[in-house]
């Protein structure tokens, strides 16, 4: 048995080891470590259930350290539980260490990257409702995080939604050290101000000291009896407890102590203590099968189709043949046609409500519990999950993002309903993959071939119908495009995706009709682009012409120079995209005050040809 | 006086002409608006202060409509007032009218662009803090809001400023209809649901039945006696109410209701009630002086500053000079260096913690007052404001953005903290502004142009220190570049910015000593980016390789294509950007690693032209 004051030296050895790896690195977290080490201390050696030698284990308990610049903490916690050395711990935020200055997955303990605040509940939210929800597992997430963070309505999205839902195997300990990095918080010691919130939102509350370490065992075992909601330990501690010259001190934030061998010293001196993490108990993994069999539904060329329907039904499909797909909407259900799976498998579907950062975030907790997640909102509305998705890159989570109501193409609803910067958001998420079908049956491929991607994975859908162009045995492999128009007269090419192929194909008839040629290719794979088809489009015709439903800035028309960053000869290039602030209008109206319909595309082509315009 | 038999009359006609609008445009959300109707009702003709004829009048009330679906009702109030006609109501949605689906800046009336749920609140926050802390007058900012969009955590952000800053000349009316866009929301009638997260804020609740003019009128008026808080309405209201075909009903979100004349009948037909808004108080206008001198800090040139410190330093300067400079910060001010403004201008300093969607919405409401706000905080966390950004742009809103910590030469905390993806975001905006200066003397200079800029100006800033390379009298316009090295010799021209300057001129150094030349480009506006320096380097060497501290999608090796899109000759191209993920390292290792350092750079240029590496 653990006592009190093993657990109090524990504790002051985390602080030790803290104060050690930063003043190593001369540079790094030191105060925010130590205000939060006796919470770790009674976690590690009391509470937590995890085996260090199989991180994968479907049992184990869920730590996430959402204040990630108190990692110097974690690694020396992990240390005393004998998974990393003392030598490690002291490679803290040197080149090539896994020890990075904020945990990221590279360490097989971690389940998500930290360092971007308010991140760590909400994603902890989502592995909780797995467990309740999917796995039916007796594993608990605990959350650490800070009393600065709570500023985040990411927060206060993941409060409501682990509230509705009555996570009772999801604790939140709050480190309330009264001092973010410029000075003190709002609320600073107010304990009752953080517990009249949380409570409000439905959650259990604890205050304790989070400097005694009995109270905060008792808080623990008290949380994990409650069985009807989530529980908020809010915890007094002191920024820096321990030492002197920086305990409780402003100024002290995000560096390391100012004489580490007198804090050391101060601190009663290195410890060599270890603790006994419990593991969890045995269990069957939870069914995650893969590649099952999936039939795709099928349209036939000629009908009209819009793509979120093709998304929501080859969705729907897809979860017929695999129990790991589970879908999450933002309350647009019905427009983003996630609805479809919904129907089908409301065992797995995750209502989040107009709660987009959740929304993202509960995705990334499914993934880290084996799921297959397929989020979809508004293309417009997931720029506000805009830091969730870059820190999903960073997590080397495993996505899938559906934004639907895909640029000026929606009509009437004016501009704050258009998605019209999304891919370029989505192509600058590193390792993502954004694709943009134009047809029922190419968006039910891309879906499927989306479910056995990796990284990030963005489709971009349409709000209106379309006429099927492919058949329903075409392929559409990520990174492919189709040619849709070509000859060997063809004096340039058009490069288009989603609604503008349709407008292209209607240009290009209408120029062949004059007997002047160019390609069409629709250009579905917006990153990675098909560079093969590209380099050969520029060899026959020398200039490609760029249409999209997008701003001018980090869409297509900049994808298509993916290929061509090489030094290779370039191109010329001719863009159209959408310049002017819509108001309402009806679908072509847009299209065409935009510049970006067929007759806009003709008379460009003519333009850049020279070629007089028709009268 | 209006009797509340005349108000429910009131509200009854601005249902009608909600139903008349929407059928007539065949689109449009008719039963979001019968459900806020008799509050509408109630604000215009008993609390409003508003000069209809005069909407720069610096004494009017502000009323943001955020559930901003609900257009037809603001439509419908207006005629009523007389500011707009029953024909003009009748363009509803077409093409070419001013009465878009969701409200915009293009109407006089109205301060900023809703849609995007979740963002009336927050800036309504930022006007309310303006009234308070600058304008010292007595207008009153109204908030109707829906209850679904509750979910949204920007709106707990603004409850918790709103509440710490005890802004008792806010008031939020909340329309809880129980119904969101696919079927009832997570809390449906529990009033009290509300009312205890709003209290725990810090928020003066009532609860009333919002159809009954009576109760809302006395709401409204104890609202307006709070004198230390801010105050929720929260009225219990039925959607689509009055028309038994919608009221309360699934599936009818979003439409016009489906027979129209029927329904009109049901409410008791057509009216032509007028309804007399009251007017403002005369007041003297708040001082916003523009153009006043203002003494820029300098530096001489090979000085070490680091661009965020000139950011500070330039700021506090303009706020010398300018009253109508206004700062805010998410809790970093420290890092951001936008604490030298807090120091010299304590009282037109806004912390606004670590809520960046909070920060940039207090931002826009403090220009909706006439203030030039500069909101920073580090580049990577402006993408948890990215739809604010995006919907500030449809507000047509005048607004400055300062992103520190930019790239992997931020160094050892890892790529968490680092902006990587912010120069994407910020080209695609609409009629956005980005630059991203090298040196301490172009920053300041770019800081006072942004003050003069229109639209969403962003600048870039770095942690590091760096060389000054320009003297204090240069001169750095929005649109321009700097040619740092070139010869008549030059094979390649590097275009580079912020910190890769730097290592671009090193580059240049090393390969000159080889006899191999090269230009260096200082493409510090990133947007828009100076074609004619691109185009005269095109024509002279042949080749552009851009390096930038930024992911390679969306940033400045796509921006320089801007200066190639019309079909024009483009010139080979190479592309040196951060495609790896960085872990922990010191900068110059970062720098290293991720290819875009002097010795990468050098590498680049003699691979493209073929020339033998260096021993």
């Amino acid at each position: 048995m653990t006592t009190d004051l093993d657990l109090a030296e524990l504790g002051q050895q985390f602080r030790v080891d803290a104060v050690r790896a930063t003043s190593h690195a001369a540079s790094g977290h030191a105060t925010s470590s130590m205000s939060a080490a006796d919470l770790m201390a009674v976690l590690m050696a009391r509470h937590l259930r995890y085996d260090f030698d199989w991180p994968d284990h479907p049992g184990n308990d869920h730590l996430i350290l959402s204040k990630g610049h108190a990692s110097p903490l974690l690694y020396a916690a992990w240390k005393a539980a004998g998974a990393i050395t003392d030598e490690e711990l002291l490679t803290f935020r040197e080149h090539g260490s896994r020890l990075e200055g904020h945990p990221t997955p590279r360490l097989p303990w971690v389940d998500v990257a930290t360092g971007s605040l308010g991140q760590g509940l909400p994603v902890g939210v989502g592995i909780a409702l797995a467990g309740r929800r999917l796995d039916a597992l007796p594993y608990r997430v605990w959350v650490l995080c800070g009393d600065s963070e709570l500023a985040e309505g990411s927060n206060w999205e993941a409060f409501e939604h682990a509230g509705y839902e009555r996570l009772a195997n999801l604790t939140l300990l709050v480190d309330v050290n009264r001092l973010g990095q410029r000075g003190p918080t709002r609320h600073e010691w107010d304990l009752d101000a953080y517990a009249r919130r949380a409570a409000a939102f439905g959650w259990h509350t604890i205050e304790v000291d989070g400097h005694d370490t009995a109270a905060i065992d008792a808080a623990c075992t008290e949380a994990a009896g409650v069985t009807d909601r989530p529980t908020a330990i809010l915890a007094r501690t002191r920024k820096g407890r321990g030492v002197r010259a920086v305990e409780d001190q402003e100024g002290a934030h995000g560096k390391p102590v100012p004489d580490a061998d007198e804090a050391i010293a101060e601190l009663g001196g290195e410890r060599s203590l270890t603790v006994e993490v419990a593991k969890p108990a045995a269990t069957t993994a939870p069914r995650q099968p893969h590649g099952v069999h999936t039939e795709l539904p099928t349209w036939s060329p000629g009908e009209e189709v819009a793509t979120r329907n093709a998304y929501g039904e080859a969705l729907a499909a897809l979860g017929d043949g695999r129990q790991d797909v589970v879908a999450l909407d933002g309350e647009v259900s019905d427009s983003t046609r996630s609805g479809f799976f919904a129907e089908r498998h409301p065992d797995r579907f995750f209502e989040c409500y107009i709660a987009e950062q959740e929304l993202v975030a509960t995705a990334v907790g499914m993934q880290i519990r084996g799921r297959t997640p397929f989020a979809s909102t508004f293309a417009a509305f997931l720029t506000r999950a805009h830091d969730f998705v870059r820190m999903a890159a960073v997590s080397r989570a495993s996505l899938n993002l559906a934004g639907s109501h895909a640029g000026v193409a929606i009509g009437e609803d004016g501009p704050s309903q258009m998605g019209l910067e999304d891919l370029a958001m989505f192509r600058s998420v590193h390792g993502s993959t954004v694709l943009y079908p134009c047809d029922a049956n190419q968006t039910a491929r891309l879906v499927a071939a989306m479910a056995d991607g990796t990284g990030i994975r963005y489709l971009r859908t349409s709000r209106g119908a379309a006429p099927v162009l492919y058949g329903p045995d075409e392929e559409f492999p990520v990174g492919g495009s189709k040619l849709l128009r070509s000859s060997d007269e063809d004096r340039l090419t058009v490069v288009a995706a989603g609604v503008t192929v349709h407008e292209a194909l209607a240009a290009a008839d209408d120029l062949a009709a004059d007997g002047i040629r160019v390609r069409v290719l629709d250009l579905y794979s917006v990153k990675p682009v098909d560079a093969h088809a590209l380099l050969e489009a520029a060899e026959a015709t020398g200039c490609l012409l760029t249409v999209e439903d997008h701003r001018p800035e980090g869409g297509l028309g900049d994808a298509v120079l993916d290929a061509f960053t090489d030094g290779r000869p370039v191109p010329r290039l001719v863009r159209l995209a959408v310049t002017t602030m819509p108001g309402s209008a009806k679908p072509a109206e847009q299209l065409r005050e935009a510049g970006i319909d067929a007759a806009a595309i003709a008379a460009a082509v003519r333009r850049q040809l020279d070629e007089p315009a028709t009268a």
